[in-house]
């Protein structure tokens, strides 16, 4: 099996390393030469220095994964794609693209006769070793023909890869599977911050977490991510207090909204992300302002705070 | 080591099967005679016909397991023990209690020189397996003399069960753990509610739970749980859309009120439990009236819409 690796970035470039041990022929391209360099002295990866190039030394029928930034990149690629492949040839989808997008490219694609297949994909950098949890979208014809790749990446051939249903419900599954990442990682943080705003107790967040994780209701892969953060840093003083939101769930909450289904938690986690990405906090000032007009309140400022 | 475990109910007849299992000498009381008489023959726990004649087969200093449900069975229990215990005797409490009870109870105890360790117990049903998540409060002495009962419960001798702080800090613990178990719950709920909702994809519960189960960032006990009833029944015609509560959950929304931190997923998660409860719906009487009300939409009547 031969394959070209579009994109090599932190996910992409621990994608082909787990490829290249596993027995894959991986041919790599990256904008960027660096990673290309290494992973082709590395591990072994054929180096390409364009598409052009790495299509070209795949055998037919070919397959092209892709692993780019959602939107502009993944667009811009594909076009450029499109000349270089033939009817028959795959192109799969292994970033976190709106499934709506995916459902129109695979459209674009067809008329090409080219297919076109999702792959939502999770794992973070712990995937290298553990494996990636797949989870794929397409026609049965094209989601065989990229299966030993799936087999190789996933964390065993036989488990943590499925094809969940048509082009687009890989990354609509994957979309899902980010929505409850917020809500269950919100509500661990909600714990913690009660755990620890309990002073009487003085409780040891690190004690806790790595507690939890034998025996517990509430023991996870996230808790065990936690409990080892946790043993080095519980006061989280080198942490910001700003968590960053990507497309996945605010996507989801669309969907929630699409569908007409309650997703409450869901909505709620990416609305306290939102708050704590508000540095100006427009929205307390003018609850702060309407308190103090409507029932004399003094209202507190910076200043006075400090 | 040889205690009393007072009050074999499902998760206390288990932890007796444990504890006799791990050879710890275990005299039991019940309510309902059936179970000692069960436990006695089956596992060769000691069968007691009241607390006076638990108690009074024990080694000074003596330990008791209270096992039973919180408020007034708990309270009372521990009415009837005073006179019955001396000095240096230590009552534990393992069942879900709220914490302020918790310390209330202590300084009463403590008034006749007897100690007392809360203990927060999960596992459910899976803990005479896999052994119990103990999360204990109390005096280091107290907690040092109950310390090879709970290597026994625990899933190892050296995991799964930790000393976390003063009395009541246990309990404390084991109720922010249930919290965020509330939440962690909601968010996977809303997540194969979306799934299943997006009827275009026909997605498969029982492969999606499993798929996610190996390598994803959503995998967790929860999710193992979920996955083995997804294979039998992914429609879930068998159970009921009514979500009961107990006490934690609402006390750590309380707890958050107190604290003044800010849990609103945690509560919400709750809030979700009461709706579900709500059959009669006056809430959403109240808003479809006001609805017409103001904007002259029809009102849905239930003859209407069946």
């Amino acid at each position: 099996m031969k394959i070209a690796l579009i994109g090599l970035g932190k996910m992409g470039a621990n994608m082909a390393r787990r490829l290249c041990r596993g027995g894959i022929e991986v041919v790599g391209f990256n904008r960027s030469r660096e990673i290309v360099e290494q992973l082709a002295s590395e591990e072994g990866m054929i180096a390409a220095g364009s598409l052009a190039e790495a299509v070209g030394q795949l055998p037919s029928p070919r397959v092209v994964w892709l692993m780019l930034p959602s939107g502009a990149p993944t667009e811009s690629t594909l076009q450029e794609l499109i000349p270089l492949l033939n009817e028959g040839d795959v192109v799969v989808e292994g970033g976190n693209s709106n499934y709506h997008d995916t459902q129109r490219r695979a459209r674009m694609l067809a008329e090409h006769g080219i297919g076109y297949v999702d792959s939502g994909t999770s794992g973070g950098i712990w995937g290298l070793k553990e494996g990636y949890c797949l989870m794929v979208g397409g026609d049965r014809e094209h989601v065989a023909l990229v299966e030993p790749v799936l087999k190789t990446l996933a964390p065993a051939p036989d488990r943590g890869w499925a094809h969940v249903g048509p082009v687009g419900s890989g990354h609509f599954t994957k979309m899902i599977h980010n929505g409850i990442e917020y809500g269950m990682m919100q509500a661990y943080a909600e714990g913690f911050a009660l755990l620890r705003g309990k002073e009487e107790f003085s409780l040891d967040m690190a004690q806790i977490t790595e507690l939890w994780r034998h025996g517990s209701v509430v023991r996870s892969w996230l808790l065990d991510l936690t409990a080892e953060f946790m043993q080095r840093d519980q006061d989280l003083e080198s942490v910001e207090p700003y968590v960053a939101d990507s497309g996945e769930g605010r996507w989801t909450v669309v969907e929630s909204v699409d569908q007409g289904v309650a997703a409450p938690v869901l909505s709620l986690a990416l609305q306290m992300r939102f708050a704590s990405q508000d540095e100006y906090g427009y929205g307390n000032r003018v609850l702060s302002m309407m308190r103090n007009a409507f029932g004399g309140h003094f209202v507190e400022t910076r200043d006075e705070q400090s």
